[in-house]
């Protein structure tokens, strides 16, 4: 019997699951759960339902565990301590300040109702935070880098598209090769905000605005950009969805550090990711841990977990004789 | 009060056990076994003691984690299941085509006196099997690619040392840039034997020794260097102990595959290591087992695992809240 996956929410994140779960023959989409009119929701998968997000309760039985694909400022805080009343959850919370807050909350409506939640899963945080630990665990003497890009942030993109003239926008965030290449070298750099990364703007004006100045609001926005070399380009709307329509990400975690007696070794853990779907990756993240959340809560624990509290092996889909025998 | 371990067997890997005990203060070392007279063994760790092997039940009581240092090839298969009788017990058995067979003959010792035994930890397997596990589990459609170097093999550098005629040597395994590349740019290419890795030695012949056959000894050699591009130096004694003292190696694990309704986007992970001392690193990444399987005992867990078995979290010396506020 195949694990049984509900979507709350069908945007770039929803679809990307929905693509993930076909993915895994150990698991299929039972139903979308959706806050816009269900029969306005065209999804992929044959055979299974649009819901109104409202309903969800009533389908708790058919449903082994629910994927939350809403936004870390409003939806996440309250839908994911609410629907863990009924259902296993998982979701991709990344508010970074903010975790121990919903850790907690998560926490104790999973306890109260017997079932899992997990929080956080995505690769950062999520596989970025795993490589973190990992590596901080082994180089107890050490830094820690972490590096994203060359991508889309979703963000700041939306950011520009606030100023007054801009019709459309995107912004990819850029690691700077010769701060990453330092990194690498365990040469240990302080590196303010602006030796890390670069901001390259493609911005869509309306007709007659003015170029000059949407070029200095973008490049002065406080926390955006004010602390980046930011980079604008103008250009048509044809060439930005021509050009621009992908959601690329990625990213690099490293830590340097030493060991010896003497601390007179040194060793550079390196992780990376290149990605061309930022949400399609972040969704196959979330699918194997929803389905860790449906075997813990099969062994009968309850609570609120992060990627550190799972074991690796209830990622997979093999048996651990299996993964010892080829991955180990 | 601190996790008291100890060490079976002092040698590189013994050594870089000691070490890195030094850079984890909730851990301290209690007693070196050795199957040398324990008065000709010199340690470095103040107030730990040194023990003749065969005494090692008698201190049961003194030590919560015992590290097996001994090879896979004899000394491993007999020692985890043996030593787990008494301790909870941490090795690095890597012969790949046996630890199924290793992991049963642990699992019963270890179950039948309530203990932990987590074998087959450091990098390779270790990191690398992790790597390769999470990878996996993200990308279900997709290729592993693991390469090893540049580095010291142990393996075969004895290889080497065995031809008639040869003092001393010490071989390096390189990845082809080319090769990795291509994987890199998620090329997917079938890689042979020979395209993904050379071997570089450097050899200090005994006097009058017949060079070219040496040479050709070694590059004839069925398994260890038959298959691959070789190059061969002689270097004088000093030489090889100047510039070929150390014991570097790393490597990089990648996966590349697919995500997306119809597979349309592409994704690579890649995980590497650059380490200036090979037992140093693998001996950092033990020590953060034996905490896990310090903890794992103490909440009555027993039996044998693999670094899949292990949740992250036990890895760390701080508590989930700390690591879920600094890591996530």
């Amino acid at each position: 019997m195949s694990i049984r996956i509900g979507i709350m929410g069908y945007g770039n994140l929803g679809r990307g699951i929905e693509c993930a779960i076909r993915h895994n023959p150990d698991m299929e989409l039972k139903a979308v759960f959706t806050r816009r009119p269900p029969e306005t929701v065209r999804i992929l998968t044959e055979g299974a339902f649009v819901y109104a997000a409202g309903e969800a309760e009533k389908h708790k039985d058919e449903i082994d565990v629910l994927i939350l694909c809403g936004g870390s400022a409003t939806d996440l805080p309250e839908q994911t301590p609410e629907y863990a009343k009924w259902f296993n959850v998982v979701d991709s919370f990344d508010t970074h300040a903010r975790i121990p807050e919903h850790f907690a909350n998560v926490d104790k409506a999973a306890k109260a109702s017997g079932h899992v939640g997990i929080i956080s899963v995505g690769w950062d945080p999520g596989m970025f935070s795993l490589n973190r630990l990992y590596a901080n665990v082994i180089l107890t003497e050490g830094r820690d880098y972490t590096f994203w890009g060359k991508g889309v942030s979703q963000g700041h993109s939306d950011a520009i598209r606030r100023i007054d003239g801009v019709k459309d926008a995107k912004q990819y965030t850029i690691p700077v090769p010769e701060a990453l290449e330092s990194v690498r070298k365990g040469e240990n750099p302080d590196l303010t905000t602006r030796q890390k990364h670069t901001r390259e703007c493609f911005v869509v004006a309306e007709e007659g605005a003015d170029l000059e100045r949407i070029e200095q609001e973008i490049k002065t926005m406080p926390n955006y950009f004010a602390d980046y070399d930011t980079t604008v380009h103008f250009i048509s709307e044809e060439e930005l969805k021509r050009d621009h329509s992908g959601i690329p990400h990625g990213g690099f975690v490293i830590r340097s550090g030493c060991t010896g007696w003497e601390d007179e070794h040194r060793h550079v853990i390196e992780y990376s990711l290149k990605l061309d779907s930022n949400p399609e990756f972040t969704s196959s993240v979330i699918v194997a841990y929803a389905r860790a959340a449906y075997r813990l809560h099969q062994e009968g624990i309850s609570g609120c977990k992060t990627v550190f509290d799972i074991a690796p092996a209830y990622l997979s889909s093999f048996d651990g004789e299996y993964i010892r025998a080829h991955m180990l």
